[in-house]
Parts: C-alpha cells; sequence; structure tokens
C-alpha cells in the first residue's frame, strides 16, 4: 500500500477553501457501457451537467483520473444484495484518491425485446445474472424460456438489439431500452426485492462540498485482542455512529485485516481533526477516504 | 427474518455428541457447473469421498438442503479481490441453516483451446470478467484478442470446448481444461495477483467437527451510539480475536445494519455457552451461524 500524504494537513487546507462548488461540466467516467446503472449514477449525481466517459474496467477510471483525463470517477461501493464491491475499495487503497460525494441508484429492471416482439414469443433472454436473479417472480411464468447470463443488463440490452429477432429479450433499465430501441414488455419486474447501488463519486484530491456528514476511514491495526475495542471506543467518545464497519484480508500479510469504517453524526471540522490523528496513532496504517454529503432521496 | 430455535440449546445438544463425524459418501451439491472452483472445493473438503450435485444459484443448494435431497452445500462467502458474498450470508439468515467447515480454494487460471491450437492463431477469448482481470498482465502481451466475458470460467471452458475453433480460447482452471478436453496453451496466467476465495460447508443443524476454532454469528443492535462497542467488549473480555467484522444495510428499515462477525481464539464450550446469552441479550436479533474447524492449507 502506497504511503498517503499527510490527510490531516490535505483535510485543513480543504476546509480553508470550504465549501468547494461543482466545476461546470466537468469530465465524469463510469465503468460499463451506455444504458448501465454507472451511466445513470453519473447522470443522476451531476444532473446532467457533465461530459460523460465510459471505461470497461473499474481501475481504467482510476487511471483515467491519475493522467488527468477526466474530472471525477463514479464506481459501485455497495450493492444491497451482493454487499461492498472489495475492488473499489483496493483501488482507492492502491491510488490513494478520495470519495467527494455519493449516489443511491435503484435497480428497476424491464423486460425488453425489438419492436413487434410479444410475450408469447420470447424464448430467449439475455441480462446479468443478477438482473435474473432479481427478476425471479417474474420469471416464474415462463419455465419455458431460456435465461442466457451476460456481462451487463446494458451489453445485454445492446445485444439483443443488434440482434432484432422478436423471439429475443433482454432485462435490463427503462433507460436502456430508450437507448438501444426496444420495446417493453414488461415494467419493474423486480418486485420480489429491493436492489440498491450506492455509487461514490471520486476525485484525485479532497473536495469538501455544502453539508458533509458521512466519512470514510480506512486503517490496518496491531494484531493484538483489544485493539479494534479501542478504536471504537473513540467513536462512542465523540458521539459519532458508526454506520458501516468492514474488514478485508490483507492476503500478502497472513490473513491480517484492513478495516473499512463510515460514520455519521454531528461532525465539524474540529472533532474531525481532532478525532483523526488519534486514530492514526493507534494504527499501523491509516487513509483518509473522504468526508462528504450523505445521499438523500429526493 | 425468520426467529432460530434457541440456538444455546441447540449447541448444547450438539456438544452432548461431540465430536460429529462425516458421514461416508455425503451428497453435496455446489452452485455452478463441472470444472468451476465450487466442485473444486467441494472435491477438496469431502477427499473426493462424496456424490456431487452441480445446481444453477445459491438458492437451489438452499432448497435441496431444506428438501433433504442432498446433505451439504458448498457455497462461496469471500473472495479476495470481490469480498464478502452477501447474498450467502442473507441465504444464511432467510433459512436458519449453519456453517459446519470451510475449504480455501485458490484461483490458478489457465489459457485453454481445442486441440490443435497455437498462441499465434487465437483471437477470441472467452472467461468470467474476473478471469479476465486477474490475467490482466498475461493479456497486455495480446492487445488483438477480443476478450468475451461469460457466465463462470467453467462455463466459459465447456463453450469453447463446444466450438472445438482453433482461434478460440477460455481462461479457466487447470481442471475444467481436463474435463472439457482442452490444451493448455499457457499455465498460472494469473501471477500479478493472489486470488483466493473461502468456501463454506452448510447444513440444515449444527455438527461439530473436530477441533472448531472458528466461531460465526449474526446479530442486530438497537439503534443508539455505542452499542456495537459494548458488544466487541464482550469479546475482548473474553480475549478471543475478531477475525471478520461487517455490516450489511437492513433495507427494509431505513439503512440499519446486521452485522456478521466471526471470531476465533481458545474458545471452550464454556466460553462459547456463556458469551451467546450475553450478545443475545444486547441483540435485537441474533442468529448463531456455526462453530467450525478454520480452515489450514496442507
Amino acid at each position: 500500500m502506497q504511503h498517503q500524504a499527510n490527510p490531516i494537513v490535505c483535510l485543513n487546507e480543504a476546509f480553508a477553501v470550504y465549501p468547494h462548488t461543482l466545476k461546470k461540466e466537468p469530465r465524469v467516467a463510469y465503468a460499463g457501457t451506455r444504458g448501465s446503472y454507472g451511466e445513470e449514477a453519473s447522470l443522476s449525481f451531476f444532473k446532467h451537467d457533465c461530459e460523460l466517459f465510459a471505461y470497461k474496467t473499474f481501475e481504467d477510471v482510476f487511471v483515467a483520473l491519475s493522467q488527468g483525463s477526466i474530472d471525477y470517477g463514479v464506481l459501485p461501493i455497495e450493492n444491497s444484495s451482493t454487499g461492498s464491491i472489495a475492488a473499489v475499495y483496493d483501488l482507492l487503497s492502491r491510488y490513494q484518491y478520495y470519495i467527494v460525494g455519493e449516489q443511491e441508484i435503484k435497480a428497476r429492471h424491464c423486460l425488453l425485446a425489438p419492436k413487434g416482439a410479444s410475450l408469447e414469443r420470447i424464448s430467449e433472454v439475455y441480462s446479468h445474472p443478477q438482473g435474473f436473479s432479481q427478476s425471479e417472480e417474474f420469471l416464474k411464468d415462463y419455465p419455458d424460456w431460456k435465461c442466457i447470463p451476460y456481462f451487463n443488463t446494458a451489453i445485454a440490452a445492446e445485444y439483443v438489439a443488434s440482434q432484432n429477432d422478436p423471439t429475443m429479450a433482454a432485462i435490463a433499465s427503462k433507460r436502456a431500452g430508450d437507448i438501444y430501441n426496444l420495446s417493453i414488455l414488461a415494467e419493474n419486474i423486480n418486485f420480489s426485492q429491493t436492489n440498491v447501488t450506492r455509487f461514490v463519486i471520486i476525485s484525485r484530491q479532497i473536495e469538501l462540498f455544502e453539508n458533509p456528514t458521512r466519512v470514510s476511514i480506512a486503517f490496518h491495526l496491531p494484531h493484538r485482542p483489544g485493539a479494534l475495542y479501542e478504536i471504537i471506543g473513540i467513536f462512542s467518545v465523540f458521539s459519532l455512529n458508526l454506520c458501516k464497519i468492514e474488514s478485508r484480508p490483507l492476503l500478502k500479510e497472513n490473513w491480517e485485516y484492513l478495516f473499512f469504517v463510515d460514520f455519521t453524526g454531528n461532525i465539524s471540522q474540529n472533532t474531525l481533526v481532532n478525532l483523526l490523528p488519534i486514530i492514526q496513532e493507534k494504527a499501523e496504517y491509516f487513509q483518509f477516504l473522504g468526508y462528504y454529503p450523505q445521499y438523500e432521496e429526493k
């Protein structure tokens, strides 16, 4: 792991110009393709006022940030059914970049097919495996359909459109249907479970937008009983609400763990610059990941 | 969430017949297809002395357990690059089954192609997206190859075998190559990173095999600062090593969290039956997931 420039110094520098304002039409990148939930998260967060770039992998987005060819990356960090996306946490550690915002996106799947298709004629359905499992209840009524797993839901929609075969359908977002000019045969077919993905907005530097309320940090503790207990006690002393905690094995070091913690509460600049050095001192490794406004449903 | 039969009573009943012995040739199920890492985990844990069944989804394995058509399920619960597999944790909560063992499997990818193929003629490669990213360094030498993502590595190998086209290759395990009669064009091509998946062995009842050392539990805490701090203090008092902690949002209840905790240490029956009721009393929901021997590399 690379070592971070003194996060307290960086944080104080950022506070000196608080609040930052989003620049007009920033260059924003997501991983995926047109019509994907990553694109939707980007457009929602930046309110359509951005220049969008699609990259193939999560790391491609970090590389683009490091080369200065984009201003922000938008990547999924937690999904309500698949859990935290460890690869993005690992990349945040490796590149030492910061979270400056978050955006939640609810998956609302549709059954999409070429114009002129009907439910009765469908025989093959393409989607991401999660698209199938989230639409399980709907699919039970069509036991003869062959479900063919695909890389992601938007690519499945693109493929079905390219084949223009009325026996083929895709499970993807309404937006993907619009983009690839497909008809909606059934809407909101994932009624059996809520599926929400939390995306984070990533920047090369700390940027503090108005009213930040959530702090993300990562640390590695010395291997002795009670080490985590002491750290969590510190949050308690400052009356902060620990809203997410997660341990990730550092495989190279004998199953020692890196902890990722998010906390919320009445967090002033003062609290933060007092709290963080205490944790930094107790930890063998410490990384400040960001201080940003929590997503609020409109 | 369903409520568990009193876990302390069940645990004491299990201790009364400790240690359990694995029955001969149990019926074992994994999710995936022949040649997958799930199959490898099953064969490794049961030392080839089992009758194997492959199911399509994680839940299919739980359903088979509930119907009594299999004795054990083998499912991935944590991967070193993608993190914890939340869907399996959710199913453990929903079905109230138990973890009775664990098995780690290292991904060692090969480039596989039909007999007679050579590196020079390959133009298309099929694999799971993770297969590509883990073999990134190798693939950099072949920038013209088209990488086509597939549901899983073993299915990619099966597909390439079915096409019998010497310009097509798959990235999958050596075992998948043997099963689908493919040649190995390059071995251990995922040299750039370690990729380990931890599988758990799931049973309908608590079974305590010899020398259990790891305990898994899940709980939901009342929403007040310090609640988690108190619980973690209990582990400290009993000198137990908290080796994994993870929070999962309970989406239906306003982003409240369910915690999954694994701990290890010198855990006697006495410690366990004293410790668990204390946590159970402080938690709003408590689930005992299992007490089992940790995986040890041979």
